[in-house]
């Protein structure tokens, strides 16, 4: 899906002394930019979300690592067309091998580096043929706009546009930026659907709080979407506060004060829209659409009612044809297992109700057509048993999604 | 995918006394068949698995009633074009009608009558306009193969074959048949994946052993089997064993028994033949593959594996594209939740090991094109962790699906 231009297509940069890079380090035989490198002025506070598969990349592994070590962080190397999963005690050395050589270009400490990687799962990586290239990308760092946007492109695999979402406003009397880089679902070579997105900011966070805040903006943004319902050995969300030492320029925040919410409020928003931002470019999607559930028992509940609707083929596949297909959405929200009250339940396509009280209502052919054929279509299930709304977003299944994933053979 | 001749396709009518009858009973404007009866020789005891979707047919509810009275029932009727789902208490209403409407022409109870409906969800039966093309259904009756034949491909909707499966035997020194009908994955119109499956036989079993022998026969069969992860309001399996009353030919079979073990293995053989039909006819497929889970620490496990791989879309999108990609299986493997042993887990496909100790294996492109390039595909999967076993069928995802679901609007 074309990428609408909306303002989020910011540099990185804009985080006060924060550099980067991109460049070509030899995994792409195409000679294409496959690596992105984020530099912080100072050592940063360091939080981390990762994939729940239990099969997981060496990067995963090595970044949670540093997280559990409680370390502090000044750089990020993310390097794609190479998953460095199911390598073995190889891949680890390798991901381990590239943190050096950035640490020692920068001269900090290798487990003060994080290095993600991206693209074909099983191939080996052979990093030290990678190396001289990794010390030349260090050395062209900048902090010019460029510099942030060409690092937000270097992410990308089957990626259309590059995703990047910036905030600033005014805590403790000084004006900060949380911003953040993103890549989405596709891959070029095994196509495997993940995540990456690093996010940076020049406020002072508390490290309990840089985590509470990262785990805190995950349910409406990261947690909130789906292409496929496929998740990586790879997936992973870093939050850097670039700030977080003693000789911080403002006070430290602290978890449960004004300044903290005022901090996840940004952060939230920067997450959500990258999320959106992936969504709008899945593979091969043509429409982008918003599942409302209200009135859930739980947000265990909610979750599993949205994410059953949005991983749905029949539901995905009707959003392709713009088919007017209720009955598809109110069958997958019965067999989602979360408590329903069928009586009083209501569903609403575009604004326009179309269930409620255990009958389907009559939409004409001029307003079903209405309905269905906007990109932008929000689909409101309300449930009738509880108190607990969530907001979910996802992408149509088409023709574009079996040709990137099944038509190019290997 | 077209269907191989393989001996299934018998007529349900060889279970002794057995009457079928098949017709236009002005569901489908077309006039096409659209109603399928199956009428037994006396009452019949009735075991039946259905739905676990909370959003079901009133013809579900009307079934399961009848089940839980224990009632003996000695007709089923079947009509596609209309789920009666969502259609609230007159939905209920129209399907006692036509049961009654059987029950009255072949003199029995209405309750001692199944209906069972597929087809577009949520739109009025108004099955008072049915009832005279009914009469006439039960009046053209007939014992003859081709009834039996006629009724099997009245049931089909986006079905490209019609599905039965047959198995003769002797227990208690007398030859009895179980066979079988079914319609699978897919309606001409909300087009939801939907099967219904009807089976009887003229042993004479009691009704305890009805229902524990097809509850046993769920697992391997119509439960170990996707298309594309969705269940429909409408999903039935009833069984009819055709003599269990007091004036049977033979003793009755009692659980527990050796006859009772004979009984369940015909069953079975017979549930997986339609279940494997079912998939092979699968809309828009072009691949049948075997999931084979070994080393699993629980049934629950195993399911969770096999279902989690069948889904995924990225597999499926894989096997569409005949690309060599274990990446993609291992991925799906991960993230089932299921307990694991990475380290000495292993995967075949085709019978080519790909995976073992924690390593992808080297296969080459004329080895990846050889285990790829098949109809039929086996994906053998040994997660190490202890020694519960399980086979799944599923097809691959592809274009021919996204276009029967998705292009043609309503």
């Amino acid at each position: 899906m074309e990428h609408e231009e909306n303002g989020f297509s910011e540099s990185i940069a804009g985080v006060a002394g924060l550099q980067c890079s991109a460049g070509s380090i030899g995994i792409k035989r195409s000679g294409a930019n496959d690596a992105a490198l984020f530099i912080l002025p100072e050592k940063a506070g360091y939080a981390g979300v990762f994939t729940t598969n239990q099969f997981r990349s060496a990067c995963v592994d090595s970044a949670i690592a540093r997280l559990h070590a409680g370390k502090q962080i000044q750089a990020v190397l993310i390097t794609s067309g190479n998953a460095n999963a199911g390598t073995g005690l190889k891949g680890r050395a390798d991901t381990e091998m590239l943190a050096a050589t950035v640490a020692e270009e920068i001269g900090c400490c290798a487990d003060e580096v994080i290095v993600l990687h991206t693209g074909v799962i099983g191939v080996p990586l052979h990093a030290e043929r990678l190396l001289p290239a990794v010390a030349a990308l260090v050395s062209e760092r900048s902090a010019s706009p460029e510099a942030g946007i060409a690092a937000a492109k270097a992410m990308m695999t089957t990626d259309t546009v590059s995703k990047t979402a910036l905030r600033s406003g005014e805590i403790h009397g000084v004006t900060g930026t949380v911003a953040g880089v993103a890549k989405g679902a596709g891959m070029i070579h095994p196509r495997l659907a993940t995540m990456l997105s690093v996010l940076v900011t020049d406020f002072s966070v508390h490290p309990l709080a840089l985590q509470a805040a990262l785990t805190r903006a995950m349910p409406t943004s990261f947690n909130a979407i789906s292409i496929d319902g496929d998740t990586s050995p790879n997936d992973s969300v870093i939050l850097l506060s670039a700030q977080a030492g003693a000789d911080s320029i403002t006070p430290m925040i602290q978890q449960g004060s004004a300044a903290y919410e005022q901090f996840c409020v940004m952060l939230t928003t920067v997450c959500e829209d990258l999320a959106k931002l992936i969504v709008r470019d899945g593979e091969g999607a043509t429409k982008f659409i918003e599942i409302v559930v209200k009135g859930a028992a739980s947000a265990e509940d909610a979750d599993r009612i949205a994410s059953t609707v949005a991983t749905s083929p029949l539901v995905k596949t009707a959003f392709y044809g713009e088919d007017f297909n209720p009955g598809r959405i109110i069958s997958a929200v019965g067999r989602s297992g979360a408590a329903l009250d069928l009586e009083h339940m209501t569903i609403a396509i575009g604004g326009i109700p179309v269930y409620s009280e255990g009958n389907f209502l009559s939409v004409d052919a001029d307003m079903a057509h209405f309905v269905m054929t906007p990109t932008d279509i929000t689909v409101e299930i309300d449930v009738a048993v509880g108190d607990v709304s969530l907001r979910f977003f996802t992408c149509d299944l088409t023709h574009g999604y079996v040709r990137i994933n099944g038509e190019y053979t290997t």
